[in-house]
């Protein structure tokens, strides 16, 4: 269904930007597991604006609620409940919006598809949905790390065309958190962080290129022939607002090389089978194949700009709306800790597949 | 589940590259269209091998057979059941992959995670199971196409490095179909003709990037906010066999443009809200907008090469292998009709579950 | 999954009987209903305790807010959140349980299943959970009211082995709700309300069997194999806490007739095709004819009766547990609510897909 | 989607009656299986029409062929297709349907809903459609056996007012096949076969109440809350045609017991712990508690009868249709194959999700 995502580990959003509040319910979790509120506030707080001085001033608290689902510290393998309520809503800022159609944002279409749409915030279009994401990502990473060692790491290569050298060893969170533009090269950050700064002080924004790395995957997990792991990942990278394009391993650029380029070479290493190179990016026929995960995320300047632009009313009629409220010029970092939200989502929801078909009933293979 | 596709418009696909068959059951097909063996048999031509000269020489009639859903030539809204017998069935020349794991093939992976697999031509993993997609397809796109003009179309842009210059009105079908390369550039297609056949001299391949647009598609089409039309648009490209990357409007190189630049601003035009410009690629807040859908797919080169490469075997044994059994030099080419028929596939779907909650119950409106 | 109903208008309940909340998030409400928290509040008003004295004397107010998905009092066609908060705990009630399982409840299958359970009246077991379904089934109900007039009526035929005459015309809401016990013979009523009492005073309990009906539903709704509307409809009612049996039309009885008595005869009547006889209880090959939908679920005695009963602790040893807390001695007169809601959902949500597959692309007949 | 069943064991059928034949395709079966086209037919042969004197003379060698997912006499962890061809078609015999409804058969609701039907021997609506679902149930039992000695055994324990004595032990499948309806009490089932020859004389027919247990199944299979197991197990059961009720355990008789003789009270038993009665028919809050799961299904009397009876025409028209074709005058015997496979897929089904759920990543309980 449109706001679940998910098989085994399912969830379900809800809420819109200026409502009472934002939620997710988390459907299929394993019981037992040991999880508190702080542990997902923790991610959440990375996510939540206000935290630098490039992000959106709006100021939430974003305080997470567990409302079912945990029993004395653990999980009890009924649904989780979260719950985020809004604080901070200034509906009078979005009046303009009720009339007319911001340029590149979801106003129109949805108000085409539904026939109505609430304007504040922008309504379910809003990236605050995203909370929800987070807070079932925080509980999802902590499964595969507990489970597998599993590690999801996101960071930002490129924003607008100051792009970072190639990353080649997995960075640390440390890494990625030290600066506010999370891109794990100092000297790029800095440019990055000073280009940010320089168009909102114009009024304008700019967009940018996430890379993502998962490491500890087993070999195995994805499923042929729909439902292939760098298909899942690639819906629920388009899924998230702003982006407009994916891409794993070797990714576009991969071909302009030739076949004899191109193939990742089998090899004995560590006493497993690996692969000399990694162009696949850690997928081959849909299933990881135990090799770093490695897919890059593209996303589009903000669309809200402190500029007048020409639209069009409810009415059809020509008219100028001038960009208001309380929006970055720049969405790509907070954006890092919502891509590995998914990505874990994704990765928890394969393990938990492969293991009802293939580790449910096992026949001895010969 | 990991064989089906779709949620109201559903598919299932199923068969091994060199079983007895390899079939597809559609349903929730609505009733009454009219539709023969034939109208499916032409898509499926489109995709055969053998088509041409730079396509694999393997010939299979691909014939294809109702078995169930259709009644005097309609569509009676139950399960159709659609068949191909494989007929060109050489497993011998697959023997050495029974022990051996082809380099960025699907061989380890399917062993990895089943603990079993079909080696005979790749088994599952093989493009022909892409045969059942295109025939759901055919179907798909001849009701998009008569209850609504929708119409789509592929193309390919770039093969290697020989790009062809940016493709700014819908190609007619005639001009795509021109080449053998289905590249509507004429003067581009011969030079990507040359490159094929050129690395196929070398017994090596190459990949390339395929652009599809989609037009007369009414705004409102896509859910949000797991289930956007960009989001099930990347699932189905990213499902295809050989696929590294999607993009959609202007893509990984719309990071590259400020806000201001990028933003598609609305006017009034020809009677209804229209975009200036189409950096959104048809879809803004994951559903459609009215504008063209554009959108672009990396195919890597194909991983079967007629040179010795190093791999291991079962046993994680260091081996060498040389590619056997009869391979495209380069899948892109077939690849545009699979193109488009998942593309129908993910709009037909949309346009159904559009109808189911926006159009089952109308309130009015105030 | 486990906690989510309905393929198009779909919910997700979450929350136990001793926690923070309890809630359901509703996915694929048409927009633009217009609908108010009190219409919510009326119906679970009805299935609320404490409301007459027959009920168990557990007050909550279960008061409802309204979290998302509606707009300036009509829905939006995002996901409806709705939070019943839970005011009256007292866990230390439920002491005993956390070492016992209490016979025939679910204490001992949740920690078999899950390995953990909220032993807080009985956590997420509890019927509080058919709160969201109640809440959901408001909804529902109001858009089959206003779109097809629809209605639903559940009523209770039998108490213990105290039988109601057959029901033969559609029995008003008044008449259900002009005794405590929701039969619509007040003779009997009378008798059953009796029995309860006397049953209670005796630390027992007893169960009985819910008749619902269906009127205004248009031929056409069901789904051809599995998602049959008798099917369906069996699986909401077997999905409610306590039921252990489920007939539509002639039900277990119809086995004792001939075909040729059984068989619905066909005529024109009112200028539509009807039947003469309805033992098909509106549903033939799964899909309504027209006729009134009519069908009876199974309520076994309540569980928790005040009587010292032998069980077994955590560690498997023998043991006592006298029922404690508060509880219905009869639970079959607030559940007429939660059938009536379950009922209305699977409709809707029939209704949904009928349109959907049938309607939203009409080719014409010849 | 309607003509599928189950969420990690999938099945989806299709076919019609006439048509060229019949079929499954289950998605997510466990890989190494060793199965034969042998074993599963085996199963079909018991379903078969023709096998007795009291079934009907339709002489269909219902053949399977196996047409993926099986390698080397093991699946392969693929989709698993299965085609049986339709070889005794005799269309000319349903002429007279095209135009009329058959009383009490789904003629008339399939038109209503599709616009459209095939008319041969009822089309999509026949008990031809369950070859699919035993050929699929084969397997899924083959697999419960291998791995956890569950056994699932249906048998007849009515025929229209010839009631068996009550089954206490399970019954052995030799006692079952021992005579042609399928009662494994043999004083009993030689009056039935008694009844069904009589009535099939007079040109009527008959139904009867099937009973099925099944053993073997661990504590802990089945969802809270929708995806209760006797909610899947009812939804599965009324999802056969010409059935009309379902009750487990106690059922509808256990109403009329009170909680202190309803309750099946815990004891330690054989080292764990067990139920000293079975009142809850193996389930308790959707969940298996290890003891015999038993539940009984109602089937109507067949609705084709060889008597005239009254109907109406495609316009309304009111006119007499007289049976034809070759049909069972009791549907029952053959039905018993079918709930046991129905029952099995359920079964399987849940136990894989119990396996994703709460074995794929398990936490220490403190």
């Amino acid at each position: 269904m449109p706001n679940s995502f998910g098989h085994l580990f399912r969830i379900t959003t809800w809420g819109e930007s200026h409502g009472p509040g934002i939620g997710v319910v988390i459907d299929g979790c394993p019981p037992l597991l040991p999880i508190t509120a702080g542990e997902i506030q923790a991610e959440l707080d990375r996510r939540r604006p206000g935290q630098s001085d490039i992000t959106t001033p709006r100021k939430e608290a974003d305080t997470i609620e567990i409302l079912s689902g945990v029993y004395e510290g653990r999980t009890t393998g009924t649904p989780i409940g979260l719950l985020v309520r809004n604080t901070d809503q200034r509906s009078s800022a979005y009046n303009e919006m009720r009339q007319a159609f911001r340029p590149s944002h979801a106003d129109f279409t949805y108000q085409a598809k539904f026939g109505v749409r609430d304007p504040n915030g922008g309504g379910r279009s809003s990236a605050r949905e995203t909370i929800g994401r987070v807070a079932a990502g925080a509980i999802a990473r902590k499964i595969l790390c507990l489970a597998h060692g599993i590690e999801t790491r996101a960071y930002i290569t490129r924003i607008h065309d100051i792009a970072a050298p190639a990353v080649t060893a997995f960075p640390s969170l440390a890494e990625v958190e030290a600066t506010a533009v999370r891109c794990p090269h100092p000297a790029t950050a800095e440019k990055m962080i000073a280009r940010i700064k320089d168009v909102r002080s114009r009024g304008d924004s700019v967009g940018g290129v996430i890379e993502c790395r998962i490491r500890n995957v087993p070999a195995g997990l994805g499923e042929p022939v729909f439902d292939r792991l760098e298909a899942d990942l690639a819906k629920a990278m388009l899924s998230l607002p702003a982006t407009k394009g994916f891409e794993i391993g070797s990714g576009f650029d991969g071909t302009l090389l030739k076949g004899s380029e191109h193939n990742d070479l089998f090899e004995n290493r560590d006493g497993r089978v690996r692969t000399a190179t990694n162009n696949s990016g850690g997928v081959q026929g849909g299933i990881s194949n135990g090799e770093e995960i490695v897919f890059r995320v593209a996303f589009k300047p903000t669309a809200t700009i402190l500029q007048p632009q020409a639209t069009v009313d409810l009415q059809g009629n020509a008219t100028e709306l001038m960009g208001k409220g309380r929006h970055d010029p720049c969405v790509v970092p907070r954006a890092v800790v919502i891509v590995e939200a998914m990505a874990s989502l994704v990765l928890l929801d394969h393990a938990m597949r492969q293991t009802a078909q293939n580790r449910a009933f096992v026949f001895p293979s010969t």
